[in-house]
């Protein structure tokens, strides 16, 4: 019974009252000092008075329940006194039962002229007000579109009924709506409104899927729509914005992920990847997929997540590098790979994740690992020029909740020697070594001065000291304290580093004793090299990095979608 | 000096011997008797014989030192007989010292209307075979191209010292070979040769990465891409070849990815991602990246990786079904992941890997999650309709070493109903209970039924018992036995497994109930829904079974780069 009146148009609770007040008081049990007698008058044995009490016990019941029927026929009647009360209701859980075929209407393609056609929708309905018993607005929400719409009490169409239970829906379910589009006389001012000049006028409404969120859901995503600008400019307004947490975000991620600069920045992150393709595919490299379950703590043993693998250990793959180098090895010339990429660093910064998602590559080059700086250059160009091109509504989108500077790209880009970096650091009062790594202070730093000087938010670092790169960096053929190995950087912070590697086998065994790394641990890669390989380089790309930066998002976690730090596996 | 000598054209190694009879017997002791005196005539000091011994012995050595460097003269001196000296020899290892912009020529465009022309390119060497000191015949391989080469002594070009170093070169060497293309008066007959109607007369050649295996190479590339016929077929002629173990190969995986089949096997594998994700991305799906960690073991615990996660644990998803609903949850509608799945299943059959690649993707639906299923028959439609158009070279080399049936793709797709499926077993002679799961047997006898009835090595099977399902599978509306799931299959193996989903909070609790699954195991997910989740359905597809099935593989592992299996974790 409870199933079924969730999903029950025809009993509004208001009714149940009523019933209750029409229901007789039931009893059939003999009224005191009127005592039965057996039909030759000889008083009734203990067994018959027994018999009978439970006979008119099951009278009681029956009566009962017949008392109980009429009542909810009375009810039923009742409530027939709704004229609309198939214009409105919760539809059954949909199973599957059956295919209508109906046309459903995309809240993007409401327009002033096609005014008074009929249309029906699904979406989200996102906020309700009710300023009078026979006025509903409510506006809805189909990823980043979002339209205002009115039900209002209308002769034999929508009743007080209606209105009252259509104001009482709560946020977030999604409603199946039916109407008539109508143009409005003057644009809608809501900011969250992105339908200006057209709204629609409700026949029907019915919740298709409702919210079971016990109590008030954590929070309204237009309100988590809001920049910090807006939520501090309300402040001192009679409707101060409340501000929402990052940890309440993330806690309630598929709630935040609902907001349109969430959805917003999801295409955008799939954009990424999907240029990051196409240039590389353009370009004949070939996507493989390297296993991330590995023999050996490989690269750096302090980072590596250690996975109990049947009766032995695994580690998981800090990056590709191991098998894109392998895969070179192999002849495939020029390779990626889009993957998660594990770095069990207890880092619990803005800009550290322990998943992230590696966009890699690695190529054979004929002469010299600039022809693989060339091409990762015209890759970002390409990334940065289309990226605009292709999601201007959405950056629009995003930098409303996000506004920050335009992201700056250069005519040509922009390659420095490491050793011109630090100079630049000195002329502008940084105490620096010449074979110092630089700290987050110092790259930031040196983006600002390159910004300044070049006119560029993208740039590449070249030639970094041999010393603070991995074993298989190559050295630079003039000068042995130096490596052919390179950054990028965007806004002033790494998301790409690079090098050539040493692809001659005696040459790494060398590499590894100098770092201290036994060949037997690294026996398969070291092998690898040993069948010939031709000179390669490559470099791995931070997604959520190149994202975040572009964007201004100021924090890593709101470019991926479900975050995994070292306090955070959920959801 | 030995990592000079392997890189010095100059010394070749014939000329040592010469250099050490021609080196003198040094020696400036004084003979026995001829006793020497002070120039007063009194005998040595024991003092002064130890000064002179010490002085002799001094000159000694700066004599010998003297007869080796004459020595060594001398050997420079009879290697200039050598006019070829410069044609030839091991170049320095890369380390990107110039770029001279040297144009490289690719085997394929080798061809007999270019006879004479001059050209230079990389590649590795495959074969070499010298029939006389005077002559070498080698073959020279880029991925899957292969072209025929003579160097033979020609008078102040080639020398007999240049056929001899020729070929003693380690066959996969890369070597930088100069020479022209030349027209040859009948098509080159061996297999492994590609260009089948010029070849390259050599005029100079280098080594540019030596292969430095100790011991001789575990297999060569030619003789692993021949087929099991072919091998069989040569066992009594005079030069059988050697079949080569799975085991070997995986072992030796870098060398055996270079096979023609390998090069191939692995563009097909890009091609089959590269199309998943054209249809999709036209079919306005967005990609995603779920995380890997999760806090819980969810789906089926006793199948999940465990992972020490600092001072917890985390475990490994089995596949991103979480992630994507949950992304279905936060309206993103339609949503596909190319990512890593791992299950930690002790299954040690040629089908099962405990890391592979899902293709995975998830959809809100309108009406029916048939919906779904038609949209997953057009995505395979697509890859099975372009993957011979595109990839026509590549699966021609396959299906040289592996011969297969051709792939049967159906007119229409064809999509049988499970109780269907059921009745065509027992009508051949199949014992099957009406809700019982199909078995690897019948799954296979099924596939072949099907292939007879509908011409076809692709079709669906709908509906399948609720019991055997996870739980939060869609039950069927009309028989609560049966559920709204679905397989795909491929030459009778199945390679896809999808669902209608549960998207009713009240309704998972209570499936999560019936499969005794703690609602707080998976608070996250259902939390999800209770913050309402549109109707939808999805599936998952197991990427190297569908490269296996379609190319007749016979062992998944051969579609997988760097194979993964409860006995394999390397390389």
């Amino acid at each position: 019974m409870a199933s079924e009146q969730s999903q029950n148009v025809h009993v509004p609770e208001a009714a149940a009252p009523v019933a209750a007040e029409q229901q007789p008081q039931a009893s059939t049990v003999s009224a005191p000092g009127t005592e039965e007698l057996n039909p030759d008058g000889t008083p009734l044995s203990d067994k018959q008075r027994r018999k009978r009490a439970e006979k008119a016990e099951k009278e009681r019941l029956k009566a009962e329940k017949a008392a109980r029927l009429a009542a909810e026929q009375a009810a039923r009647q009742a409530q027939e006194v709704d004229f609309a009360e198939g214009n409105y209701g919760v539809l059954p859980m949909n199973q599957s039962h059956e295919r209508k075929n109906q046309q459903l209407f995309a809240i993007e393609d409401i327009h002033p002229d096609r005014d008074s056609e009929s249309i029906m929708l699904m979406a989200r309905l996102q906020t309700s007000r009710a300023p009078s018993a026979k006025l509903v607005f409510l506006t809805f929400r189909q990823n980043v579109h979002c339209v205002q719409a009115t039900l209002a009490v209308t002769p034999e169409k929508v009743s007080r009924q209606m209105t009252k239970w259509a104001a009482s829906i709560t946020p977030e379910s999604i409603v199946q709506v039916e109407g008539t589009i109508s143009k409005v006389p003057k644009p809608i001012e809501s900011p969250s409104v992105t339908v200006k000049d057209a709204e629609i006028k409700i026949s029907r409404l019915f919740v298709a899927v409702p919210v079971t969120w016990e109590g008030q859901i954590p929070f309204y995503v237009d309100d988590a729509t809001r920049s910090d600008a807006e939520i501090e400019a309300s402040q001192n307004t009679p409707r101060p914005l409340p501000p929402i947490a990052l940890d309440t975000r993330l806690d309630n991620r598929v709630l935040d992920l609902r907001t349109p600069t969430n959805q917003a920045i999801f295409r955008l992150n799939h954009g990424v990847c999907r240029l990051f393709r196409e240039f590389l595919e353009n370009n004949s490299f070939i996507e493989i997929h390297t296993p991330k379950l590995q023999g050996a703590a490989t690269e750096s043993g302090a980072s590596v997540f250690k996975v109990d693998y049947f009766k032995g250990k695994a580690f998981l793959a800090q990056s590709p590098q191991l098998g894109k180098q392998m895969a070179i090895a192999a002849d495939f010339g020029r390779v990626y790979e889009i993957g998660p990429v594990f770095r069990a660093e207890d880092s619990n910064t803005n800009r550290h994740m322990t998943e992230f998602t590696g966009l890699d590559l690695e190529m054979a080059f004929q002469e010299h690992y600039h022809e693989v700086v060339e091409l990762l250059n015209q890759l970002f160009m390409y990334i940065f020029i289309e990226l605009p091109k292709r999601y201007a509504v959405e950056i629009a989108c995003i930098r409303r909740q996000f506004p920050v500077e335009e992201f700056l790209v250069p005519e040509k880009p922009v390659v420095i020697d490491f050793k011109e970096g630090v100079q630049m650091l000195r002329d502008a009062g940084y105490e620096i070594e010449d074979l110092d790594d630089l700290s987050t202070e110092t790259e930031r730093a040196l983006g600002k001065l390159v910004r300044d000087k070049y006119k560029t938010d993208f740039y590449a670092l070249d030639k970094f000291p041999l010393d603070i790169r991995p074993f298989y960096t190559m050295p630079d053929p003039n000068d042995p304290k130096y490596s052919n190995s390179y950054d990028f950087f965007m806004r002033g912070q790494e998301i790409l580093s690079g090098a050539q590697r040493v692809h001659d086998a005696k040459y790494l065994e060398e590499r590894l004793a100098a770092a201290n790394i036994p060949v037997s641990a690294m026996k398969h890669y070291v092998d690898a090299f040993r069948l010939g390989a031709p000179p390669h380089a490559g470099g791995g790309i931070g997604l959520e990095r190149v994202v975040m930066l572009y964007l201004g998002l100021g924090n890593i976690r709101r470019a991926s979608m479900f975050p995994r730090d070292p306090k955070r596996l959920e959801p």
